[in-house]
This record gives C-alpha cells, sequence and structure tokens, in this order.
C-alpha cells in the first residue's frame, strides 16, 4: 500500500507546493475520477474545468501556465511537466503493486545450450532455444517462446505469449507487450508461370534499447539482411512492420499502422493510428503522418501529411473544406450557366 | 448426431409448419448450401430467389411477409425472426457436437491462491497466477494466462491462448476468442528532452456480462482508473481498444477498429470495420460509423456517419457522387469560361 | 556453412555467367548490403544505380535487358527471373541454417485418439485433441493448438503460438506464421429484443494445399458451411477474414485487409494493404484492389479498383488530380462569376 504525504510527492517531484501539505496520497487518477486521497494532474486544456471539480488532494500543474488555471482552495504542485512527475509518481506505485515472475519455472523448457543472465525470470511453459542468450534481469512471462540463436539484452520485459522466432535480436530495457509476434516470414514470392514461389525469408530482426513494442505487433524478418527498429522507438498494438523495414530512433507508431517492404522510417517520425505505407520509401526525419493516412511517395523531414493519398495538411484541410463546399459550388455554377447560356429545348 | 423431424423443429422455435412434417432433419445450412436433411433460413432479401433453389428440408420464414415468396412446394416454417429461430436451432446442434475441456488439466499451473469455482474447467498449459477469482462452469482452454488479481465471473469461455494481465476483471458469461490479450500497457508516453519515457499504466480493464471478444483483439489497461466495456457488447477480430476508453452497453463494434484513448464510446454503437477513432472523444448512444470512417470530432446521439474525416452519410454520399463527376464539372466549366471570355493570346 | 563458388551457383540456376566464376559465395543479400562474398539480385528498376555501387560477388540480371544495365566489370549471371533464382539459392542457405524442430517433445500433450503421421515434429507444450490427423512430415512448434477433429495435411509447417480451433481442415504444405488463429466464431448475432443474441457458428475452416497465412492473422469458422482458402493463396499479416468468405486460387492478400462475411474472392485476386471489403459481394477473378481501398459493391474480373469507395484505377487517379485542383477551380469560378454578374451590395 502506497502512502505518502502531499510534501513528500512534492519533494520527489521537486515542485512548488501550495496548500495543504499534510493531507495523505494513497493512489492516483485522472482530475474527475481522484478521490480525497488520490494525486492528479492537469496537462491538456480540454480538461480545465475538470480541476474546479476535482476532489484531488493535490494536483500537479505547469510552472508556467498560459492563462490562470481555477485552483481557489485547491492544493497544487508547481512542476517543468505534470505529466512527467505524475509519471514518475505512477511508477513508484507501480513497482509497489506490480509482482514480475521470479526465477526459473521447472516447466520452462530451456535448451542446455542457452546461455541465461543473472536474475532472469522465466515463468511457466517458456520455451527457450539452443544458442540464444538472455541479458541479466529480465523477465519472460509464461507462455513465451524464444527462437534458435536469439538474443535478448538486459533488463527487458517480456509479457506473457510473445514468439521470437530465430534469429532476432533485441537490445536492453525492451518491453513486449503480450502476442507480439518477431521475426515471422517477409511476405515475398516470386510468381513463375502463374504459382507464387515463395522467397525464403533468411535475414533477421534487430530491436535496439529502450523500445516498447504493443501487443499483437508483427515484424517480419528480412529477406536478407535485417528489419531493424531504432533505440527508443515506440509501437503501439497491432501495428504490422514489414520485411526490411528500418525504423529510426525515437519514432512514435500508433496503433494499427501497416508498413510495407524496404521503406526506411527516419527518427523523431510519428505515425498516427491505421496510416499505411507503401514499399521501398524513405519518410524524412520528423515527418508527421496523420491519422488513416496512406502515404506512397517519399516524404521530406519535418513534413507533415494527411489524407489517402497523403497530403501536406494544410492543403488537404483546405481540399476538403472545399469539398465539403461542392453542392454549393455546383449550385452556383448552375445559376451563373443559366445567366449566360440561353435555355435550350432538349 | 441430431436428428429431428421438421414438425419437431417447429414446435422447438414455436413456428407455424406448411408442408411435409416428417422429413427428417439432421443439420443445418444456407438456402445453397442446405441438403436435403437440413433446415435453412430466409433473412436477406438479396438472397429470394435462393428459395426456388434449395434442396432444404424446411425452410424458416419470416411471419410477416414484405411482398410474395416463392414458396411453392417448399415445406415452411413461419416465426417472428427466422434468423432468431436459425440460430437457436444451431445451439442445439453446437451443443451436441462439440465437447469442452472438463476438469483441471495436471499440467496447467494453478496459483495456491487463486478461487477456482465449481465445475471450472482449465486446459493444459494454463497458467493461472495467485489473487484470481475464476466463477461456476467457466472453461479455460489451453495456452490461457490469467494474471495476478484478475478475477472472471461464471459461464465464461475462453478460448485457447487468451491473455488476461494482472488486475483485468471480467463478468459472467463473457466469450473469449484465441488470441486475445487484456490489460496490456496504454500506449502514453511523456517526452521529455527528446526522450519518450514511459508513463507507467497501473489501472486495469473490466469486461462486463454477455460481451464476446473476437480472435486477436487488444485491450489496453488504462492509465489509472479503467477501461471499461459495456454489458452486451460484441467485439469482432483485431480490433484496438486504447487505455481509458468506455464502451457502452449493446455495442456492435466491427472487425479492425481502432479507439484512441480516452474516448467514450456510449451505448448501442455501431462501429463498422476498419473505422478509426480519435482520443478524447465522446460519441452518441445509438450512433452508427460506416466502414473505414475516421472520427476527429464527438458524434451526436443517433449520427450516421461516413468518410475520413466523417460526415453525416446523405451528406458524405451526396459528396462522393458531386467528387465522381468533378471531371464534368471542370469541362462544362472550361467550356463556359471560353463562351465569355475572348480568346487570348498567351 | 555455406560455401559455393559463382560457377556453381550459375550452374544451379541455369544460368549465363559473365565475369569472375572462381569468387566463393558464403551468403547473400541485397545489392547495398551485399559484401564481396555475397551473391546479389536486380530485379527493380528503381534500383538501378546501385548495381554500380554493389560489392556482391555476382549479380543475377535479367536475361532480357530493357536498355542498358551498368554491369562493366561487374560479375553477372544472366537468367530468365532473377528473383526466382535468388529464391532458390536462399532455399539452399535456409536449409543449411534452419533447425525446425524433430520428433514429439514429451510436454505435449496429445490425444490418444489422434493420427500423427510419420516423421511429424510437435514442439514443447503443444496440444492436439482428439480425433485430429497431422499428415507425414509436418512440423508442429512449440506452443501451438490443435482442435478437436481438426485435420493438417503433409509436409505442414506452423510456426509457435498457432491456435486452430475444432474443425479445421489444412491441406499439404500449408506455412502458418506465429499467432494465427483459424476457426474463431464467425461475427453473428440476432437482435431480439434489443439484445443481441449469439447466433452458433458450428461452420468449418478449410485451407487448400500450398496456402501460407501471415502472422497473427484471424479466419473465422462458418456459421453453417465453410470458410475457404484456395490453393497457393498468400495471406499476409493481421489479416482478417470472417465467415464464409470463399477466397479463390492464387491470390494475393496483403497486410491489413479485411474481408467481411460471405464474400467471395475469385481466382488470383490481389488486395492491397489495409483494404476493406463488406459482405456478400462478388470480387472477379484477377481483379487488383489498391491499398486502402473500400469496397461495397460486386467487382467485374480484372477491374483494378482503388479509393474508399473503389473505382477503376484510372478515374480514381484523374478525381485525385481534379480533387487536388480544386482552390484553383474555385478562384476561377469566383473570378468568372466577378466578370459576369456585376457585384451587389449585399
Amino acid at each position: 500500500m502506497i502512502s505518502f504525504s502531499v510534501s513528500q510527492i512534492a519533494e520527489l517531484v521537486k515542485g512548488k507546493l501550495t496548500g495543504d501539505g499534510n493531507r495523505p496520497i494513497l493512489g492516483a487518477a485522472g482530475l474527475l475520477e481522484a478521490s480525497e486521497t488520490d494525486l492528479s494532474f492537469f496537462h491538456n486544456p480540454k480538461y480545465i474545468d475538470d480541476i474546479i471539480s476535482s476532489k484531488a488532494a493535490a494536483i500537479l500543474i505547469p510552472e508556467k501556465l498560459n492563462g490562470e488555471l481555477p485552483i481557489q482552495n485547491k492544493t497544487v504542485i508547481q512542476v517543468a511537466n505534470p505529466q512527467w512527475a505524475f509519471a514518475q509518481v505512477l511508477g513508484i506505485i507501480e513497482k509497489i503493486k506490480r509482482h514480475h515472475p521470479q526465477g526459473i519455472h521447472p516447466s520452462a523448457v530451456i535448451s542446455p545450450a542457452a546461455k541465461i543472465g543473472n536474475r532472469v525470470a522465466i515463468g511457466a511453459h517458456v520455451v527457450v532455444e539452443s544458442g540464444t542468450v538472455i541479458g541479466d534481469n529480465t523477465v519472460v512471462y509464461p507462455g513465451c517462446y524464444i527462437g534458435e540463436g536469439s538474443t535478448v539484452g538486459s533488463d527487458c520485459l517480456f509479457y506473457s505469449h510473445v514468439v521470437l522466432r530465430e534469429d532476432v535480436h533485441i537490445g536492453d530495457r525492451v518491453i513486449m507487450h503480450p502476442g507480439v509476434v518477431l521475426g515471422s516470414d517477409g511476405y515475398g514470392f516470386a510468381t513463375v508461370q502463374g504459382i507464387h514461389q515463395k522467397i525464403p525469408q533468411i535475414g533477421k530482426v534487430v530491436i535496439e534499447n529502450d523500445v516498447e513494442i504493443g501487443a499483437n505487433v508483427t515484424v517480419d524478418r528480412a529477406t536478407t539482411g535485417e528489419t531493424r527498429i531504432g533505440a527508443g522507438t515506440k509501437i503501439d498494438n497491432l501495428v504490422h512492420i514489414a520485411h526490411n523495414v528500418h525504423v529510426g530512433k525515437g519514432c512514435l507508431i500508433v496503433a494499427q499502422v501497416g508498413i510495407s517492404g524496404s521503406t526506411t522510417i527516419g527518427n523523431y517520425v510519428t505515425l498516427a493510428g491505421q496510416v499505411g505505407i507503401t514499399g521501398h520509401l524513405t519518410i524524412g526525419d520528423g515527418a508527421i503522418i496523420a491519422a488513416q493516412s496512406g502515404i506512397m511517395n517519399d516524404v521530406k523531414p519535418k513534413e507533415v501529411l494527411f489524407g489517402s493519398p497523403g497530403r501536406p495538411i494544410k492543403e488537404a484541410m483546405k481540399l476538403q473544406a472545399l469539398y465539403g463546399k461542392l453542392p454549393d459550388l455546383y449550385d452556383a455554377f448552375k445559376a451563373m450557366k443559366k445567366k449566360i447560356l440561353p435555355p435550350t429545348k432538349e
């Protein structure tokens, strides 16, 4: 059970406290859900009115305020980044609440030729094939499969039912959610006399440090060479990444995105939900692709695109507005035509 | 082996029989696939001509007919809802044909601190962690994982490889198809000096009574508080539901839909296939969103939207029709311009 | 370790060698990734300049060249289909590198009423229920589940965590990637007095010979009758195929496609990534649907469609171009209006 005073929390996040520092904090919640013993935070201007209704013991707010906040009679803690301060407190609660598996479960099937680090946890019914390496402190939940010659770094966390096929290589501090599949064959066929002949996929998958991959994501192995996800990239659920794709560092890839084969994604690219990107493209550093867009051409660094096919977002928004006015245009056009052209009999 | 007479089936579904009640019913099938010993049903006007060609022993048809049906020389059973009557017969066949696992398989790894109800079945290689509760008559197929402190109601049916992480709470009569993941971390990061820092996700997932969830669906746990799916909601395959989403009662969420974080879906909402909904929105009761639409704004109750971005369906259909006529408009416009403006030299 | 000479490779693929036949080939790679001991190939005109930079020991190129290739000083092997020749060499490397499971693992739970063929491999923690049949030489990786009465042909390859529910029937030489779910219930409900009553799904799934199915794909069982995937069809990751869909032979179904219930897909149809197809449609032989398209009407054989809703691709491309010019049209229209109509006061 977590129990801090508001003052202790303020100290912990190095914030400036205004109000009652003695109230106990037993949990954390959103502004409206918070009870009188919860810490909360204000971050999204959409929810400014929720500050008034909030019962939270204390609210984390930004140091620099855009206009006034309705914080009369509220206990607040001012910090540089309230979301991040809140995250740090959540991290403390999480550590207290969560119990990851410990030790090696006797039902796990581990090849004697696997090299297992110190303090590694391997859950029930896990299979670890030969030639594998698992780094120190890594936790593998029940039901995972780690294929021949695959390597996993230190301090990784694999939830249940993660599948790494052979020759998949994972860095340190990587988090994998349940049902992730890494190293499935790329989708490659040579059509010979009407038969789709399989092109064997003998390449690998490389996941760099500090990557997080959401539930039921699939990342295919390369035909030859590698499919690679750069350090610090975060991938949401049900994303598909095809063979020989290279994703840069610090990218955000939101749920249900699909990236086709041999495409290169730069650093700090954001792909919003359900975006599709065709193969053999280059997406520049810092580009942002809005939700459901379809990208069929290279994208320059920092471009912001929307639509299918994707266009610069300002243009896309203008086109959408004009599209919505098409009935007016047709009507006005007809009226004008009437004025100009004398009515005909046909 | 099922074996009824047509009369017995008519009695069972409380229908009005016309024709030969003595023929045996050994199975059930669609109009065209039915053999002479199958029951069939008519429901979709698209298939009216299939009644003529059908060899079915008997056909369930509606009490209230819109126009004539070609049922001369056919054995028919009139009921209020032929689809539902057919479903009831399928239910009887299913009970005869299907054998769910029974008892606790010795290879299952069940914490002594789990509380298992009466007549619960737990298949091979299942893992049930400590602090869990499983209600009476619930069936858990092989390879499932039920995380710490999660609770499952009575009469639930979990097919193979369902993963419930910790602190996931399931009502009664819930059906989960293979590969469902409940309680994966929500996709939340605070970007601090260019690093996407993880916001720990310490909330839970709550699934109310009579929900059904399709294969490989993912439902993320809340950051704090809960992600909730309301009673009687039915979710198709490969759907993604993000953290802190609240889905109401009796919703239909078709395959590959994605719902972003903190969005609230009302009761009896229909989201057709591949719809995407952005975060922090409210979708009103009874709204219908057509396939592949992208919703970026709140939706009023009973609104019917289509398109990306979504518009009222009548408007969207009209715009699509005008869009298709753009070439004509451009041509007519050019012709008119010629008439009005004298040709210039450039 | 693979080791051939360039001449040996040329012989193997029946190609015409120009250059140094004595160099050793130890691996295979794309043009730019290839080292001095790798075989490579030229296939996509987009990468013609990479021939110049390539360090490959030898490059497979087409017999019939469209224009000149920059192959001065390069060792090349001319073949009818460089991609297919490359694939054959990859197949040899794969056979040397990969070790599939062998024999029956003692932790597998296999019903005594299952009929297991010769030289079948069944990995750790697999469950095979009663009434099943597994053909000769089939390999089942750890953690798979094969439900009651399901049958699998010869020479199949199931990677980890594949789930076949009951009454699923698989042909010969079928490859299934991790997390595939076959035979989940179709999404069928009869809404009776506001309650979505389940329509039991008692049909089956049939997968014909030489099909390949990508990671985390879901194929639902039929309500009655069957859901069928035709011989030689190749399905990419995260695809959803609903109940009673019939897919023809030799189709290519790219990642994240969704096909709704009772739709029939002809032979040699291509569905590009993220395409959605509504229910009860017929898609003709050889049709091609471009990425992200939404199909709501029957499609004729060999039609090529694009867009949501889908239109013939030429029309769709023209409409997209005109759509992009809407701002010009509105401006020109305003200018013309000014000319014709005298300015009014309002």
